[in-house]
């Protein structure tokens, strides 16, 4: 049984606020909690209900372990339709960045993408094709935001994000930086170097100016219809896939 | 001001029994009304806030107008944040597929995908490759949903979306089928012929064993890390790319 603190406590991490404050953010399912449990993140609690009770990953001893029942499960539960298992994880530190491990490869870089299930699909989809870093503007959504954890599937424990300032980290890494814009060479024709930033824009308002004018390969996926836009995390797939066909 | 029972209209149209029986369904925000509006589509009613007075698009004499204030257009509206403009708009009769329509090209072919917005991405995507038309099966998503509404962006007005049973569409139209598979050739090795159908499957449960039993030419896109799926949105615009890229 749940005591209405414990509840409180896991309602507040629901909020950016309590997040950042206590340095933990909420987890649900099976699978996504056996891929933060696998990996350098450390877990905290785990609530969850009698179908999961043979289920349960190894985990170290340092885990407080709830079993609920599911009208508690819904109650401290970020879904709709709660999976049974909920894992409240440490956020790690702040990544920095070190340069080094930004050369002799291409990094996704997020100029202000709000929608958190946009970020998530671009983690999981980035996942997919082998990027491990991902850098996020400073007013990029927050990647430990309960749907954006959701939507990457597991692959936040995977891929590493760093919030930083998009210009200095442009200035300080000095490797060339492709742009997905709407008037620039065609993909399918781009010659890729062996390493780049590749800047993807908000979801309405696309890259902003001071980070367009440091864009010196601007890139367009050829469109043949009359949509306005691609979504943002369908342009991260196309460029993810383009790169990898290249890698081949 | 609305009365109760055009409210209570309104309302009902949330939901898809009252979209089916009325044949209607709703569109928000200017770009996307405008879209339906010059297109085949048939508008009904069109309700909008007093800043949306001058930007009406040219509309047909018989659509109703009704200029309401914004606490009316949040009780009928389904998004959390309304756009200050929403339609009431004729469904289309159901499309009935003509097998001469799709010789020699290729055509999205969906096997129970669930999520509203996936949907939604995937008819928006297609539209921008120049696809025309996307065939589902009778337990896909309805594209109606106000969810896919949205994520298509205006771009349903464009594509016509045919529900079907699958195995009876591909014996009819009797040309080569592709599948999403995860143990397929690759993607970037493909051969692609002059025209097929290209099967995407659940977002769960991948493809149903009967349709998967007449695909000719399993197809996936190399995984170069560790995730074990990639989003059926993110799979379908791979795919729209890939033939894309063909096409030039």
């Amino acid at each position: 049984m749940l005591s209405k603190s414990q509840i409180s406590f896991v309602l507040s991490l629901h909020q950016k606020k309590y997040r950042k404050e206590h340095g933990l953010f909420l987890v649900e399912g099976l699978k996504s909690i056996q891929e933060f449990a696998h990996s350098s993140f450390q877990i905290h609690t785990i609530f969850y209900n009698i179908e999961h009770q043979n289920l349960l990953p190894k985990l170290p001893s340092n885990i407080n372990l709830f079993e609920v029942n599911n009208a508690e499960l819904a109650k401290i539960s970020t879904l709709k339709t709660p999976q049974g298992i909920l894992a409240i994880v440490y956020s790690p530190k702040d990544n920095i960045i070190i340069p080094a491990s930004f050369r002799n490869q291409f990094t996704i870089v997020l100029d202000g993408v709000q929608d958190p299930g946009n970020l998530g699909t671009i983690i999981r989809t980035a996942d997919w094709f082998g990027f491990k870093q991902i850098i996020c503007s400073e007013d990029t959504v927050e990647a430990f935001n309960p749907k954006t954890v959701q939507a990457t599937m597991g692959s936040l424990a995977r891929v590493a994000i760093y919030y930083e300032n998009l210009i200095s980290v442009i200035n300080e890494l000095s490797i060339p930086v492709y742009g997905a814009l709407l008037d620039g060479n065609s993909i399918y024709k781009t010659n890729w170097g062996k390493e780049g930033l590749i800047i993807l824009g908000n979801e309405g308002k696309g890259i902003s100016a001071n980070v367009i004018s440091k864009i010196n390969q601007p890139i367009t996926i050829p469109r043949f219809g009359e949509t306005e836009s691609l979504n943002v995390a369908i342009t991260a797939a196309i460029f993810c896939s383009e790169l990898a066909r290249n890698r081949n």
